[in-house]
């Protein structure tokens, strides 16, 4: 089996002390062999977290070498103690790697409002750079090594041919809510030896997170750290990418994005479906991924689909509450591939066929028709369970 | 003791057969003997029901006579049938009452999608007219009318005096969620005898709606059928009120609609807390409610207050969520007094304390200040409890 390291990458991960379960690694290392071209998208939150401050300076850029991640600490809410400790973290990484403190972009995830232990820090960053590896148990550990309440770690892959040689596509990201005590964030970082440019880089990387990782939701609340990372090693080829095959990588990018993406919710806390939300025959797509959007963030669409049950009124007023201009009288609405509701009315359906569908699948497949364009959104977030509450409710002083 | 019921009006409700339980009034009606000021405010929802589309083309107005309410049927989603179902709950009102159908008001409560069951309306509308009463029974009555789910009935009253006169003013509202399977809504209805002119009721109507029922949530899915009239039958002035008298009826106006709208989230389904989220110090007063709305409809902050939790973390990622710009190091944050937040950094606080507060009071009162101006907002909703879920996801076919 060959692996799905893209070429000019290498990484590890170990546990430095962040999180108690010494079986759980909280520190993730990425190293490139030479000048990687890097783009990001970051959190709009207000309260942004160090880390997010100093790679939004960093990127987009054609010099970056590494990527240290951490997890158990959000280094968020932490002041201009935070902003130095993500540049020293930045900067031993640096030592570690034999390379220029302003070639690491950082990245953090856990608890907000606590300054990060730097000596484990410290540690972690030395033990990783020694442990650095290009195969795919050093994939998967990389993905790990992020994790904080996520159940399972997120991996997504994709072989190509550019321009007349093999791409490689690899991308991990973290995600499962912004969860208690203080927990937070949505990490991803992609990976490739294809060449781009910075700008292309950045260009194609802000166009696909606006479909993906910007279509998603658990509970509507986004954290102090959100961040995505496109690192392109360029090892495949000796040009940068263009045309048609600029347009088939992003065609990659968009797939890689997507299956990470729809993990994030898939993932969510106490989560027992995936709900896809389409929204189709909008007058802007703007217009269909704000119907989407507040679909997907209502709490009594959720409860009813972790119930089973086809409630089209909780759909259709909550895409009638988006503050969209629409035609009531012309909304048609399926779920699972069953018309619940047709030209604005009630429609006859089999209410216990359809609420057995939704039982025994995973995923759920909420399709709203408007006749008002051609312009189309898909969403995609958690149920809405007990569990989540038990999850998010638990404290003890 | 005297009654809380404005001269001029006249209620009664009956149990018509919309709800199973006898015992459970599911027709309310109010009568005036002349001709009322009325002033409505309704929904943004795109699926607005059929009495909020009929109530919309006769508000303002100053020749209303009654208003018919029915409960467990929304008539919302009834396509041009509803439209003509709740013209013809006018109508029948119009005709116990002996007078014009074009001066009756129609609201509607419960099921979305279904019929109206006109021939039980039809005897609900005769006895209830037969009933008619003008004492405090009838006002709880009324009220008890209007219920679905909630758990008690909301009336609060005022009694002031107004260009020599005796003026009084009661609200009978309901509301508690937009509940399985298929419920909704927030309905209002305040009455008094002081005397306005349409315009005036109006414009006071649509301010005081403004930071009082449009400042609450529950879980933030505005319903197809919410409803808010004012009916001002005059009795108590030969002239419509102006200057520091119409002043001083906003005064008290605005204090039956705050006190009707904190009811309806402390009555959130599930809920064990009131919360109250106050947002000071925004350069705009959107900008603050921007920020309250995004606290209060934040699933992960409703989780910590139910949790007794003071996880300022959720609180402060929130509210730089909200789309507004301000400075982050200039934030400061309390819950229940104790401040937890100081110019952008954690403050030290005795966390177990404030657990216990939380705990040991129905209301959380939530403080976030700004310093970006001298505009505030204050909005209020419920915890978010596994209660919640269980009524919400409840559904057996």
């Amino acid at each position: 089996m060959t692996t799905r390291v893209p070429r000019g990458f290498r990484l590890a991960a170990v546990h430095c002390g962040l999180k108690s379960d010494p079986a759980r690694s909280d520190l993730t290392l990425i190293a490139c062999d030479r000048d990687a071209t890097a783009a990001g998208v970051y959190t709009q939150n207000r309260f942004c977290a160090a880390p997010v401050l100093l790679d939004r300076g960093r990127t987009p850029s054609a010099k970056i070498r590494a990527v240290v991640a951490n997890s158990g600490n959000a280094n968020a809410c932490t002041g201009e103690q935070g902003l130095r400790d993500a540049r020293e973290m930045a900067r031993l990484t640096a030592q570690a790697c034999g390379v220029e403190e302003a070639q690491v972009l950082v990245l953090s995830t856990g608890v907000i409002g606590e300054p990060l232990p730097m000596l484990k820090i410290s540690a972690g960053i030395a033990a990783a750079a020694a442990q650095l590896d290009a195969d795919d148990p050093a994939l998967v550990a990389a993905a790990r090594g992020l994790m904080t309440t996520d159940a399972y770690h997120k991996l997504a892959a994709r072989q190509l041919r550019l321009a007349g040689q093999d791409v490689s596509l690899a991308g991990l990201a973290k995600g499962a809510g912004m969860i208690g005590p203080n927990l937070a964030t949505m990490l991803a970082v992609l990976l490739t030896d294809a060449a781009l440019t910075p700008e292309d880089a950045q260009r194609l990387l802000s166009t696909v997170v606006d479909e993906t990782f910007n279509c998603i939701s658990v509970e509507g609340h986004t954290s102090t750290n959100d961040t995505v990372l496109l690192l392109a090693s360029g090892a495949a080829h000796q040009r940068t990418l263009d045309g048609p095959n600029l347009a088939a990588f992003e065609g990659a990018l968009q797939g890689v994005c997507g299956e990470l993406a729809r993990a994030i919710p898939n993932d969510g806390e106490g989560a027992t479906h995936l709900i896809q939300i389409e929204v189709r025959g909008c007058a802007r797509r703007e217009d269909a991924r704000r119907i989407a959007r507040e679909i997907a963030n209502s709490p009594l669409v959720k409860t009813a689909v972790a119930g089973g049950d086809p409630n089209w009124g909780r759909i259709v007023s909550a895409a009638g509450n988006a503050g969209v201009e629409f035609q009531p009288g012309r909304v048609d609405l399926s779920v699972n591939g069953c018309r619940l509701f047709q030209q604005g009315a009630p429609a006859a359906f089999d209410a216990a066929a359809i609420s057995a569908s939704i039982r025994a699948n995973r995923q759920t497949d909420i399709v709203v028709q408007l006749a008002e364009g051609d312009c189309q959104a898909r969403f995609w977030t958690s149920d809405l369970t007990a569990e989540y509450v038990r999850i998010n409710s638990d404290y003890h002083t």
